[in-house]
């Protein structure tokens, strides 16, 4: 503790750096920030920015910044993700700041920020262009874990031929994260054609009874084959569950 | 109409016959049956022996068999297959009576009953050992109609070589049925591979949140191929809706 | 294969229709266009511009038209029917493009495109002026597919001599698909009267418990006729199941 | 009030009778009855067997019995009905007991009980014979209110030539209750060809999604035309409003 | 028919009412407009805005008034009310229209419009405020229909006495309506006090889970007393209900 | 620490005891008890029988009784409760065991168990004589808290005199538990007349949409008075809430 | 009566405080006001702006100001507040209105409002930032009640750290809100640490199955501690029943 | 395949295991055996007894014990378990069968079975003593794929000291499984405070709303921490899906 001290007291750190030393979380206008999840459980903590205000999630994502080295802000709109960049071009100007307007996802990395690596493979799957969006934010999450990432795009059952001429690729991976909406048929499928674990990643599209990705959700929890599953659209957290099993594959 | 009242008061035909003949159905103590059904949409009418006492089954079975020459129970417990065998044992001594235990149909044929027949295959497929009842009672039902049947089982997407394995014979059929609980992904696979109308028959089958067929019912609902459905363990709709398409194609 | 390629070297035929003859799909921007559907399952691929961006939508649709001679875009608002019509005016300036505003579908056709045509009808019936959208987006597929079709509508259940004025009209077509929301009550009254197979495509009108088509779909799926339904507003399932079965009636 | 402690104290009435007349209600081991209702609301206070032990029951309908002149049990297994009944005649050996096992419905009347008349009439229309025991409910009821009440039974609209040939009768009627199972068209094509009012009657027919009535009673909910529903199975409420309504028409 | 076609002929009917009077509809653009409703039943078609375009509806509302001599428009917002208007201006300029934002209906009535009347009395509870337009619309209709209403507001549960201050004048009804969302407590309370038929009309107020109605809905099919419902928000059904039975208790 | 261990040792108390006071829990061959419960959160720990075989419900009692001096099993079914009676009687033969079957919970005193008393009191207020068991429980749990608790039965607002007979002893508790089933309309009711906090416990009756106690929840979620609620059936924890309340009222 | 009479007639009170006294409320153009909340049941009557229009709203807070000496609006959006505002400051130019944009709630005081004041804590903690607006407005109808208030934000427990370090000050408080959404697991554990009652409040955080607050609220019904709950954002009912309970230990 | 036919043909395999080889299933009465899954995906195919006959799942045991060398079937009754028992009694004499009444698993090892292993190791966690029968299906399979398995019991939330006390236990685990009923806090609580992948395995237990299992799924769908989850009681999926991680991890 003293070194935390003796380091905040020289201007090394700042408060809230100290505090996150000391406390496992920072104390900010907009809520206390879980700076020690990543030492913790080895995955960043992420913002969501619905349900916030712009100005919480740019508060939050500046003390993230300051604290871990790294901001990730997800779900959100353009102008979320302005008043973040805006905050953090005034709070750290060095750091770099990226926005995916599919994806609604905010990546900021302090100038001396150290992105940790592994040598485990994450495969991405979707079964069409719809799940995109959300394919691409489980992909950004596992990347920023330190996985390999390989994004197979648009193989849904609908006609086989696309899936087995990728699922050499698939095979592949270590993990795999299998994204699709409707039926939700292909999490199944590939489950029965690979030994790495899958997580299925439902996908909100579809309409009239089983829309919004219930049907998808149902599909992955009644699979006849073995998979685990997240919420619909969850793609956080299908990314950072994959990234975990990475790095533990990896021997982290 | 004298016609039928000539055959009436001849004995040739008997009251009941006489009033399904003229007013299209025939009144008896447990409901008035739809004897002409048959006739109006080239489907038998079956008595689903749910929610209804044995003593009411039997007595619409015999008056099925009666005015249309045959019967056909549904989802009857040995109990009630017995009240209706007994029943017919009485009213009908040469005809004949046919109960399968695991289908839980009865099926009787009176003495000079001319079965319909029709040159189009109905394939009914399905995906494990639990859907063969509900497989079991489609198969029956197109079978009366008349359509030629195909049983072809255990090719669930869990092991993708089992139903490509079938495919070929899948394909040779003019209608298919596909049977599935759980995920019910198979309706989806098949339909991506032949071109013949596919049906889905969603299967009780699974456990938990999406249990009991709804997964397997949205999935077909939600499907990215194209399908139509009947409800969850509807075999008898599935195979009368085969078999009117069989017939269709066959020209009637 | 090697007349595919020869064609492609000489210019006869763009890389995507290479891809699509050789691989079964086509491989674009915005996804695979499985651009085999059509062959395999004799119905047209259509892109449901819903999830997608417009300009996802108008890539798939532009390949569309490139791989198979036509597209069709289903679920198109206004702008993203503009952004279609623009891509393919780029990209095929002699191209038909026709767009419905009550239906939201986009239709196009290559120059040289040659439609198929099949002599089995389909009626397509409806129960009120609400159901007209729905309605039309699977008179349109059925359309595509090469079916005949008639449209009977505004024939609900609550005024029946407006039902029984049109069964005439309704027993004359080898398919029937009955579109109608509320109470979902013509589906079922419908397959009563009729011998050809009836197709229930509930529409999502209503308000309050079993709103949104929920009860209609509910109705199909309970009826105590000889029915198969596909999901709430899923005129494009409908229309080109009626499509397959008409075009199997037919001999295809 | 004084009369009725004067009558209390020369034993002209019970302590139940005098509690019924002075504050509504009467205190039994087995709950406060509601003896006041058939007063404040023409109509019999009904003993709901479920959930209470045959002893409440039998308590409760001695009570009944005592303090109205009749007893009314819904829902009564034999066991239940057997206790009520032996409860009956320990304690008025001169009463009649009536049990219906079709119905599960007890009624009993005291020797000189006088039942309420009314000229209205209620016909009960069923679509099949599934729906006996609920519609039987309703009749009783009615029946007991005072009404005269028309069976028209097995009219389901999958055959509409058995409704149309009793529409006629249906029409006599000044109030209409219509039980129906599976997907419940039936109340919204009688409510269509008539201009008494119609209540719905849902019963818990049908297996699958939208099974056990939920089909049926949306169906009620979302009618196109005019009707007011009870719940699923509500026999008692459904015959309980119709004779309501029938005892305003005769002007009570 | 005879008749018809002269007065057709010598122009003192219009095409829409002859086809009216002798097909008991009228085609239009927008739909066949059930005109012969009102003597089938007593009770006006109404044109229910929701999912037509104000073309549509506004074609409709002018056939009604051509043929019924009134148009009734529901859950029209101000942009379709004032395109009814329009249409009605240009084809009937006698007739007035009168539209009311609260309920959002529009009531136009032909110069030589003749409204029914009737003694009896339909009382429209309500529970507080945000129940107004609900009722509103049910009082608007049993008025149409010619019943006598009296409108009793703000009665709710939570402060007992502002009901009982007002049970007189509840009590002076023929029929009940009584419209309550949240948790619907309402209409079983005033049941009990009454010896009119109650009709519960659940409002969609409230929100979490049970919200949008839901809860007053099944509080309405579970409630302990006896009434009937209509779905959420069914004012003009719970209207036209409640004045249907007010014309049968008035002799008609 | 040092006088538990020589307690131990000494024989003054069990090893179980010893561990409940050191580690705040007690190890069984059925699981850790939460001997500590009582002393953090002042309610007894219950033993839930449901989901536990009879062995592990006896075993979970004895530990009880051993380490805090009491013992109580809800949900017991006479099987469960004579193998509770029996472990007890060996375990320690001088306490007290009672079962109650309508309420179907079982207590157990040592013989040298001092109970808690509490000078707050806690009124159970019944709809009616299907809410018996479950309230019940709620007030035996009230009671053992040391609660003074008074049940007031059978008040259910079909009849409002019987409730208003009863405002004023309602009015006398510091704390008020309403149960009710069906509609759930008594909870909003009586918290509309007191000014003591209500707790709704919703019961499992009714039948059809909304029943198992489903409508009555959310009327008491919807409720537009204040109120708080527990979980249909609940009577365990609505009588644990009241007790606790009624501590704090009392200085605990 | 006489007083309120004369007071009415000096002018020292006005019609709306006269009524409210004799009455129990007061009768505006936009309803019934139930003035006599506070008096009755120790709370304030707050207004409901959802399904109001702003001018009704105004109306109610202006009659509540004019008849208690406070008006709460809760749900009100800027635009509603202003139309409160102006409305107060046009009635009763002196009285303090404050507005909350993140709560969305007004309040305003008469000049000569006395506040109630108690000396029982409600300690009212959330989990994440996302709960504040919910939690805010429980916070603020308890301390208008008079509690104290103490406000413990952000100790979700995916960081048990940060509850822990708070629990001191929790178990200070002598009633409890918990405000959580998501997986709603905060009340459950909170509820295990402390001796005074939990109440839960669910948030609508949450999205895909059991999103918008339903898992949190499902949570809370089956919690394994013991705590009751209040339904998703109901912010204004825990907030009451805090106070109520805050008050009953006070000693009110 | 020269191999495999000539072991055939010298007797050292059987039919079975031959087709095993070649088409990677074997065909037997009771269904197609998916004897390949052990290679293909690394986990043992398990016979689900739910929805088969006692001799379905026997046949379908003994053909996994001869293709593959072990026999696991689920929810097997004591009935069923028996009927396995005598099967491979007959067809293996000295193959070894466990029947664990608690888990209802069955376990059978040929003579010459060579169990896998593995050196990662999966931890078990329950919250209570109702979780064990769900827990030990998942730490059975787990163990059968060769993870080492530390089951740790009754940690849930209401006590944290539980969990405390038990957390350096769950740290060494390289896959925590965490199975957890009613509002299923366990595996959030768990995954915040471990750096493992965490896997929920709801179980169903709880009443009333949210029952079944139904809240601590989406408890888990909506955890604010990073896991994924199976099923309701899918013991079976979460055990292998653990053993599938723990065997990437271990570096098959």
């Amino acid at each position: 503790m003293r070194d935390t001290l003796e380091a905040l007291e020289s201007g090394d750190i700042s408060v809230a750096e100290a505090e996150s030393i000391l406390a496992g979380y920072a104390t900010t206008a907009a809520g206390r920030f879980d700076a020690d999840r990543e030492r913790r459980r080895g995955i960043p903590e992420a913002v969501l920015a619905e349900g916030k205000t712009p100005g919480e999630t740019a508060t939050l994502a500046t003390t993230a910044l300051e604290t871990t080295g790294r901001a990730l802000v997800t779900r959100a709109d353009p102008a979320v993700a302005s008043a973040v960049r805006d905050a953090i071009a005034d709070a750290a100007p060095d750091a770099t700041v990226e926005y995916d307007e599919r994806t609604n996802a905010v990546v900021a990395h302090a100038v001396d920020f150290d992105p940790p690596s592994c040598s485990a493979t994450v495969a991405v799957v979707t079964a069409g262009t719809s799940d995109a969006p959300v394919a691409g934010e489980a992909a950004l999450v596992a990347h920023e874990i330190g996985s390999a990432v390989a994004l197979i795009e648009d193989v849904g059952v609908a006609n086989l031929d696309r899936l087995l001429d990728q699922v050499g690729r698939i095979r592949e991976a270590d993990v795999v994260v299998v994204a699709a909406g409707r039926e939700g048929a292909l999490p199944t499928v590939v489950a029965g054609l690979v030994d790495a674990p899958v997580i299925a990643l439902p996908v909100s599209t579809g309409y009239g009874v089983g829309g919004d990705g219930v049907a998808a959700l149902e599909g992955a929890l009644q699979s006849c084959t073995v998979l685990s599953t997240v919420n619909v659209d969850a793609g956080f957290v299908a990314g950072a569950q994959a990234g975990l099993i990475a790095r533990a594959i990896d021997g982290h």
